[in-house]
């Protein structure tokens, strides 16, 4: 390895265990259930972490609901099979396995494959020839998206192994959703649901209606989610059970445009298209060569900056969908609010095959961590997949409406209820219902339509869902003969038509966010590499002050309690132990506190009287009571001397960042160097 | 009915017929699924009330985590099934369901029974015995705590049937809890959390050190619980899934107290102790005159007050514990702080057959809605039930410890780990912490002990758990031999003992005291008794600030949005419609929104012309452009006008509560009446 690498390498090491036995000393996040021996993808979120999650979901609020005038809902995440039938997860929600011939030991066919060609390239580098090796490349980069029969033709052909060196059995797809089921009977089949968007879209009718029916609108929602992953990841990576922020939202197709993009127009962010990374790819240069510095405007307009891997400029519009760039703008500025530094992040496009199987385009915001670029936002455009699918599965009507520059005839099935009535008796309404929702799908409706017309016998074996029990207590889903003369066609004239909304899907991965925004902004102190300071910006800080009385004696803590007691408004943290201030600086700096104040002589009342420690006799000597304490700022190192009468002031609006660091220490003297203790 | 329980009869109704269309006309909640037929049980909150519920959290955040030095945490959902093996939910977290024979039809027995003798007593009043009546009474306060057998007995007796008076079958009981597996295997049970409080327990330990091992200490945690009702309620009560805000205040027994009592002292509650409700149903006296009106210094010191239906007063100490005594005072002042009236609240005690297996006594906050007292939070003294179970459960070291006043010494098992190899080879270690782990319970280790000292064979069957194979991949719970040879006995000195901590648990229903705020706190107009108020408090109205443009014209709406765009700090709702100012005042009233700004002729710039509007002629004419909005408060109706360039400032304190409506009154003119519209 070439120095350099090799001191990189170190550095990560180094940054990965310090994160590592922060997070443990300072009960960050445990396994859940440590003392059954812990379960695999689920973490508990001790104190210091979930007071910042709070933090950075009211933040996040601030940011896309509150300022972006978007509304909030909440939907349960136990959620009836038929639903997600009708939105395509019972189908395809799933992972592909493969299993040890022998013992049956599991594991996640793409880990597995990408595992296995590492470790081939890296073995008969000088072996393989280049046709191969690009193969393999590929391989690696498309594994989540092979079919199980793919995957079964590579371990064939490459005579690829589990990690143990044993035979494996075929691929075969896994439903990662978490299986329950609803009510006494045990019949009533449920899931926990793996995305929390399908709650909104159940209710996106409400919620146009509530909004006095205008596109376009946003609605979010923050809850868990749920995925039974294969081989789940450690810390707050492929988590069975994870926090998720996201806002649907809905426009008209037609116009898809955003009030607000002007707002995020000069932000810079950083793209890699999908076409950067087939080039990666095909042609073996290393990604950071290949990123596109630009701005929101800059991408939306085509004007594409020229990149390091190229000679030419060219003109090509990256963002092609208005409200995909704002909120792609809007990401990146609340990504820096909360603390990442902009060259950490990047939007990556799904590649084709990566794409989710609701998703027309999608970008990933992607933060660097010590294990590469990981993905932690999704911003997919999910066009009208999600309410098309749900308007036919619920036989309800679904979605908006406009009107038409001019009035348009076209047929409609009208149902007839006498006919029906013979039939169904009381249940006339459930089918009357039912044939008028069918107008709904254009294709369904005219293919009746087509059979009407040629006087074909049983129009069609109709299934209705719901279709509920005479006591109304059971939904059930029940297969019906509606014949002709059930349905009449009839010219209706129109004046506006419906349609389906299109839909920009911002979806915020929390706990990564929360991992990484640590794991991105951590550093050690340049004269020690084992003293980390988490650089939280004071806004999200789960401790905003640090208190510290220079000595566990009663002048010292009383003063240090009734400090406190004036900051209850802030997460406060009394340090009275008798480690030196410089160590309790320093236990401070790695849970992120901004802020500390130190309780010295300097303090206390001039008639206080107290003996001093001898191991202090010289700064004894030099700190005059004069009633002020010091506060010191986290990232700086600097001090300033406050009159205790001022602190809680002063420290307030540093917190609040009404009042800069900057400024404080031209505003007040500095401390004495001496009582710094660092 | 008499005429003034007939009135008070109508009054009901038309309140909940009230709330159910505003509920519904303004999206604060929804069936779940509703598009597929809706699921019980399962309910989705609109905007309005997802708001409502993120200030109401916020507030309690506020309340109870910040200002009373509590942490919080947050665990997962799905718990694994030996946690809740341990817990005592997988065996006794269940209700009774009873079948209809012939077609398998579903009931709580409990439900069933208690309507089967409503309508008992109430078709044969003068039939039934004393003494029948008062069993009749008993078994329907009874009913959620009574076994299946005891139903069965019941059913037999009284000859009950179901609600179409079919013939039951055996009672039995049915487990509450969601089933689940974790990963690929379908082995490995799991469940959905049926109460956040295990989480807590999981983590004591962790919390126990990350706080310095100090006792007493506060643990929060916010979220979902789940339970599989067999006949869940409507709207927000007996839900599958709700919201739930916990703390699990951890003391050492030895020291019942908590320092910040005294800050509740004062506090004045209703009490409704177990003895009161034994004898309203012995006696049959009205519940309402056996409600004791008292402050938590009295209940703490045993002065009980006279009820009403009692004419001497006596000494009675109702709240032994000081640190339940401490939470149900914050209880108090919380609710009251989110506008609950305090006639509508009081703490019921639970009676000894109805409290959860856990708990050693437990009170209920209730409030008072249109179905009568509802439980919203439980404050249980759960003694040290759960930790000493995980403990033995876990074979883990669980608990605090405190300084003994002198050292005592004590025999201990020892393991032999010399023996043990020789049977265990490399699980040696697990037996051998097995066998420490049993010190931790003295009953266990004793009977060991005693089988050591007779020399019988054979010691015990041990069941260890977590029991790692050799790839440490999964856990498995294995029985194994252990022989006398594998354990010492040894004197131990100690100078410290181990103790489980105690432990109160004050667990708020977060869904329940969103709808019963609601319910206890909405009015009518007494000129009109559709026109509804909700009385939010400006702090966690979902919604600040109405904006009223007078008429849908540019210089009206322009001022209306630039008003708007400055109050972006809170949640704000300009209405733009046509409606005359008095119908919007009152569609905000009913959303509960504080305060509105009306933008008319004199808010707008002298030299705007603007054609006025017929019917408004009469305003229009006394209206001079002074550049002034009207603003008007919900529950007075009172308006004043405050110029434009200070109303933002005037109604940020306003909403801020730093500025008092009946202060803002007296500091600016009243509104021209003939504006008001009402």
């Amino acid at each position: 390895m070439p120095p350099k690498l090799a001191k990189e390498k170190k550095e990560e090491i180094n940054k990965k265990n310090l994160i590592s036995s922060i997070f443990k000393e300072n009960f960050f996040i445990r396994p859940s259930f440590d003392i059954y021996g812990g379960k695999a993808g689920l973490v508990d979120l001790g104190p210091l972490m979930a007071t910042y999650q709070n933090n950075i979901l009211n933040a996040w609020r601030e940011h896309f609901v509150n300022r972006d005038g978007v509304v909030e809902l909440e939907s349960t995440s136990i959620t009836p099979e038929i639903v997600l039938i009708n939105s395509g997860h019972v189908k395809k929600f799933a992972d592909v396995l493969i299993q040890e011939v022998e013992n049956g030991e599991i594991y996640r066919a793409d880990h597995l494959l990408e595992n296995f060609i590492n470790q081939k390239i890296q073995s008969e580098k000088d072996k393989l020839d280049a046709d191969t090796l690009v193969e393999l490349e590929r391989i690696k980069r498309d594994a989540d998206a092979l079919k199980p029969e793919e995957i079964d033709a590579i371990v064939e052909k490459f005579k690829v192994v589990s990690p143990n060196g044993k035979r494996l059995s075929q691929a075969r797809n896994f439903n990662l959703m978490f299986k329950t089921s609803i009510g006494p009977t045990g019949l009533d089949s449920a899931y926990l649901r793996p995305e929390i968007a399908q709650g909104i879209f159940m209710n996106f009718q409400f919620c146009y209606e509530y909004l006095g029916q205008q596109l376009p609108f946003g609605v979010a929602q923050i809850g868990k989610a749920y995925r039974n992953e294969i081989s789940p990841g450690g810390g707050l990576f492929r988590m069975r059970e994870f926090s998720l922020a996201e806002i649907e939202f809905f426009y008209d197709e037609k116009q898809q445009t955003h009030s607000g993009v002007v707002v995020v127009d000069d932000v810079e962010i950083i793209l890699y298209p999908k076409e950067e990374q087939m080039r990666s790819a095909e042609e073996r240069i290393d990604s950071k060569d290949l990123l596109i510095k630009i701005s929101i405007k800059q991408a939306r307009s085509g004007i594409v900056p020229q990149i390091a891997s190229s000679t030419t400029s060219e003109t090509r519009i990256l963002l092609q969908n208005e409200i995909l760039a704002f909120y792609i703008g809007r990401t990146q500025l609340f990504l820096e609010k909360i603390g990442f530094r902009r060259s950490n992040l990047r939007f990556r496009q799904h590649l084709d095959k990566q794409r989710a199987h609701y998703a027309r385009d999608c970008w990933d915001a992607e933060a660097l961590t010590t294990s590469g670029w990981v993905e932690i936002i999704g911003i997919a455009d999910r066009a009208c997949f999600d309410l098309g699918a749900h308007a036919k599965g619920s036989g309800k009507q679904i979605g908006a409406s406009r009107k038409l520059d001019q009035p348009i005839e076209r047929l409609v099935l009208k149902p007839e209820k006498g006919k029906i009535s013979q039939v169904f008796k009381k249940d006339t309404s459930i089918v009357a219902n039912y044939i008028e929702s069918l107008n709904q799908n254009e294709e369904e409706a005219s293919s009746i339509k087509a059979q009407l017309n040629e006087g074909k016998d049983g129009v069609k074996e109709a299934t209705i869902y719901p279709y509920k029990t005479s006591t109304g207590e059971r939904d059930l889903v029940k297969s019906v003969k509606i014949t002709p003369d059930m349905i009449s066609l009839k010219t209706e004239k129109l004046t506006e038509e419906n349609f389906y909304p299109f839909v920009i899907e911002p979806s915020f991965g929390i706990s990564r966010i929360l991992f990484s925004s640590i794991e991105q902004g951590i550093y050690t102190r340049p004269e020690d590499d084992q003293r980390a300071v988490i650089p939280f910006p004071p806004s999200i800080a789960p401790i905003k002050v640090g208190i510290f009385p220079l000595y566990s004696k009663k002048p010292f803590i009383d003063l240090s309690l009734q400090i406190a007691g004036l900051l209850q408004h802030f997460p406060t943290r009394i340090d009275k132990s008798s480690a030196s201030i410089g160590r309790r600086y320093s236990r401070s700096d790695e849970i992120g506190i901004p802020f500390c104040i130190t309780v010295d002589y300097a303090s206390l009342d001039s008639d206080v009287e107290i003996k001093k420690e001898k191991n202090d006799e010289e700064s004894g000597k030099e700190s005059v009571s004069n009633q002020t304490v010091t506060i010191r700022e986290r990232d700086s190192m600097d001090q300033i001397r406050v009159h205790r009468s001022v602190v809680v002031d002063v420290i307030t609006r540093l917190v609040k960042q009404e009042l800069l660091w900057s400024d404080a220490v031209k505003q007040f003297p500095g401390a004495d160097k001496k009582d710094q203790k660092e």
